[in-house]
């Protein structure tokens, strides 16, 4: 990434919990045609691995069977910031914050029924935390053909990069107005957006560590 | 795409009116080093590409002059349906509700000024429609030297699919009890949702074209 300000990477428990956090992501792919693809899905970040589950056959499949090499984003769009936010009149200063975090890694089609059901067991404590269900294991009877049925795919991560911009960059009478002005536009996630100004603002990370989100 | 019944295809307008309601999309390109990429990024449909902005360095900016084909997704998840909705006791029925297009085509930088003013103006009508800035302009001379620094990538389309999954494929008890829960979860999206699944409902589609939503 170019512009070091937004960089997170010395931040990992950040990346962590934002992954922890969400829900789906994009998984980036070379084609068995060379193209580049693109799959959203959901996923969980399990035993420092990314895990997703789908049918046994399909495009995504395929690729990955071509060419392990993938790619996996997580992001999610916070305010957009208008240009007379911060100029008058000219339209160039218009932005959006978001938080992304990018991993490379190698695909692998798991095969064991043990590290399958921890896996999706993992999936399904996220994505369905108040339970509801019988938990997954590999030697449940009624689970077993699932299991044997499903392709669960792990991504072997080999790098990670995080990019959280939210005016990082801003001079702080600057970053003041926007706060201010987020705060009364009061859009979703416009005062949630003002608190991560404030959290990873440069000054206020040195002069306050994280307790002002 | 395998399952046909989430097919959106042959409702183009509904793929466009998803592409215009949306602010961020996902770019899938080849990076030089032949590992896939994805850079989550604002984008605007106009005259039937895809345009985005940014800085003329980086590393999405080499991988499309190494290699024009890119992927463009554009997808927004819905509800989550936990697998109690329809099961008192396996996990597997857990799913969640989506739009997703995806867009295959070649990536072009674009070098005259009236064709990066035309798309600028229009990426700021969708993303700041209340207005507040100076037109952009191509013979504006405020405008002229920024124009000039910035990048303008458009994306000739080649193909286009679309796939909605709103549970087309369950059965009408099935959905309508699911519809039910949803509205009594009342989560943000659930009732979104619910009428989504009314929409997009092959028997509500055939009995009563798009008025129930």
């Amino acid at each position: 990434m170019r512009r070091k300000e937004f960089d997170m990477a010395g931040d990992r428990e950040e990346a962590d919990a934002f992954l922890a956090e969400m829900t789906h992501g994009f998984l980036g792919t070379i084609g068995p045609d060379g193209w580049p693809g693109i799959t959203p899905l959901n996923y969980v970040y399990h035993a420092n691995a990314i895990y997703f589950h789908g049918s046994r056959i399909g495009e995504k499949m395929a690729s990955i069977a071509a060419d392990p090499r993938v790619t996996f984003n997580v992001a999610k769009e916070f305010a957009i910031i208008p240009s007379y936010f911060t100029d008058p009149v000219m339209a160039c200063p218009a932005s959006a914050y978001f938080k992304s975090v990018l991993i490379r890694g190698r695909a692998h089609v798991v095969e064991h029924l043990e590290e399958k059901a921890a896996a999706l067991e993992s999936f399904m404590r996220k994505l369905q935390p108040e339970g509801g269900y019988k938990p997954i294991a590999a030697d449940d009877r009624e689970y077993i053909p699932r299991l044997k049925g499903v392709s669960v795919v792990r991504i072997d991560i080999e790098a990670m990069t995080a990019k959280f911009k939210f005016g990082q960059n801003m001079k702080e009478d600057m970053r003041t107005s926007v706060m201010q002005q987020l705060h009364d536009r009061d859009r979703p996630l416009d005062a949630e957006t003002a608190a991560l100004m404030r959290q990873y603002c440069p000054h206020a990370a040195a002069a306050n560590p994280r307790t002002d989100a």
